[in-house]
């Protein structure tokens, strides 16, 4: 029966059983993390041989240049084929970087801070910059905007995308707005991927601003759950090509979560005007990033069958835990009335809704039964989500057993919650 | 006889001879480079190893921290002790970067640029910031500050630092001054350390800008030629301390030239006051540098003892090249009074200076017969030598053998733009 159908009577009784649970549980003393979207262990057992996959003994070197000495600024030729493949472009516009795609995204609009874009006014020389931001997402590409002061604007996320007739009427009329963050496929944290449409519109915006750029942070791009039911994006490079705006896009993506986060490559990619002008950066900012775990990842990953081969495996994995959640949120909220959430076919997250104004409740209660999760907000630009309402829940780094463990406390502070607020009304 | 001392006579039957033996090495078609501080193949044979030595049988841990996996901000303790001990300070007053040093530099200034320093107004919102730059110096210095539009001011360049006089005035009145690039042992290009008493002044500076820094770029600070002969210099960090300016000096140290470039370890190491606000930004900017690779470092060079060791090995492949240009120099311009040069005790460089108005000449000779030489000026702010006189060599990456080669061409280039000059007076 749903909680919205109930008396008071009802609910009273409802919430002394809850509250039982939720206090049997908090005994039990558990710490248990479903925070983060890290791999889990067996993951990283999958992917650790990338250590050993060169040796001082290979030749280390990309046509003539030595990848022990200084040298190849923006990444050797094999790894930015490597890249390419994985993110479905020419490797003509690929530059590979460090370690972290979010280090790109952050000196990207940080040299947009410094220097502009492409000939534009720096940004630090305007009165106002804004970004768009669809939400719920990711709370590191917020932190980003507003490090630099920039203003963000929420866009509601839809099923197939950001609200695109909004996107439209805002970057049309307002020469502030510089850009916009998308995590176009398996997103963070609905995992929802962009329809068709969604891309094509997004292609052909009409922006105010000629510096207005399209953040895609394309993080979980080969990273499906299922062989058989797949999301396909379209390539934005090309669609923005074809709509006559080729250099309104930045594509990134790392191998963080394809190996080891912390020992990848990260990698983006854009038109050959927009890779002429972050050159001119590089050259002062770098002689060039670790060529030897460049190496390390293509003889590990082996081209893009092999990278596939590789997330299917890692999909294995991942199943049983996103598995276990959505068992328990089904079984425990089904039909109650007080919940929602995503059922994604790739990435890292599934995105739970509660009642308006319960969120920060059920963290805070999850918290205090020894199970952290995202903070409540944190999906949301200053961490403010008006409604109060969205959980990102992150499966991968708990064992399944754990994962159970996790979901009981959560469910059982959904309702506790849940309850609390309809007792308060 | 020296040059000076010539009729025009002379020095026309000089020139004569001189021309005949440039056009003699022109048409042996050389291809040497003498432009860039990059270590010689048998180097990096000697630091290959540091690819091997982690393998995924290993037990990736630091403390609690899993290796493979996103963590570990500001770099693994083992690898902190490993900086720290090189760059001789404190492990709390490290933090580890990826792989290069002048990376850390970059976003330092960059950050000051978008964000102040410790509290004080961004460096963007000022109408002008000047940075203090000894000279010759370390051209990839000065092309950051110009590339952030900041104005550089030259500093001469003593056998024992920078003038200190100089540098005092100027700092205590103009308070949009804003840092010093030092090098201040084995200096690029010059080869000298600075002394006791320009550390201690350098430390003890009353600066009217509150946001000042020192940027003490210890690039060559275990990088010695000689084992008896061994540069020692004050530190800076505890020499700020003692002045009563603890937060006054940013170090930045690599592995770059111990082990292999590119696949190497960068570090900072300054005040907790300076650290606190550094790892702001870095929490902001990335989840986490190459753990693995630290972890490689620590365990290929094992402690401060094994790099002093495997540098005392890289001094003795580098010895007979710094010998070769000094013996070809000496040999063919002892007494000629055309040129000055240093005999460093560690680091990468000669520095070689010309009669003033003959640097830019003797540097196109030397490419017009095959020999690349750092650009004339490279040394110097905005490539500008006022006197056209400095010339750094590097002899590092060629071998002796084609050291030897490179040197006749250089010597007689150097001898005849100072005969066209000497002939044009």
């Amino acid at each position: 029966m749903s909680y919205l159908d109930m008396s008071y009577d009802e609910l009273k009784a409802q919430k002394t059983q809850v509250q039982k649970q939720y206090e049997d549980l908090k005994s039990e003393g558990l710490k248990l993390d479903m925070s983060r979207g890290k791999p889990g262990a067996n993951q990283l057992d999958l992917s650790v041989g990338v250590v050993d996959s060169v040796s001082s003994k290979d030749v280390l070197k990309s046509g003539g240049l030595d990848l022990r000495n200084y040298g190849g600024l923006d990444g050797i030729a094999e790894c930015k084929k490597l890249m390419a493949d994985i993110m479905e472009v020419d490797p003509s516009k690929v530059i590979i970087y460090g370690n972290s795609s979010l280090n790109i995204m952050y000196d990207t609009v940080s040299r947009s801070v410094t220097h502009g874009v492409m000939g534009s006014v720096p940004w630090s020389k305007l009165d106002k910059v804004k970004f768009l931001c669809p939400v719920p997402g990711y709370d590191r590409h917020f932190a980003i905007t507003e490090f630099f002061g920039i203003e963000m604007i929420n866009i509601p996320m839809n099923d197939d995308g950001p609200d695109m007739d909004m996107v439209e009427e805002l970057v049309a009329s307002d020469e502030s707005i510089k850009g916009i963050w998308c995590v176009p496929k398996y997103s963070n944290p609905t995992g929802i991927s962009y329809s068709d449409e969604v891309v094509k519109r997004m292609a052909s915006l009409k922006c105010a601003a000629k510096d207005f750029r399209i953040f895609w942070d394309n993080a979980y791009c080969v990273h499906h759950l299922y062989e058989d039911k797949q999301d396909k994006i379209l390539n934005i490079i090309d669609e923005c090509e074809k709509a006559g705006n080729p250099d309104m896009v930045y594509m990134f993506a790392s191998t963080s979560k394809i190996t080891l986060p912390g020992g990848g490559v990260a990698a983006m990619a854009a038109s050959e005007a927009n890779l002429e002008f972050i050159k001119k950066q590089m050259t002062i900012q770098t002689i060039g990033h670790d060529k030897i775990n460049q190496l390390r990842h293509v003889k590990f990953l082996g081209g893009l069958d092999g990278v596939k081969a590789h997330m299917e495996k890692q999909a294995q994995m991942l199943r049983p835990k996103f598995k276990a959640v959505e068992d328990a949120l089904e079984q425990e909220l089904g039909g109650l009335g007080i919940g929602e959430w995503t059922k994604p076919r790739g990435g890292y997250f599934i995105s739970f809704n509660t009642l308006e104004g319960c969120a920060k409740r059920v963290v805070e209660l999850c918290r205090e039964a020894g199970v952290i999760m995202t903070g409540a907000g944190a999906t949301y630009p200053y961490g403010k989500d008006p409604k109060d309402s969205n959980i990102r829940i992150a499966p991968t780094l708990p064992s399944p057993q754990e994962l159970t463990e996790a979901c009981k406390v959560f469910v059982t502070s959904v309702k506790l919650a849940s309850l609390e607020k309809l007792l308060a009304q």
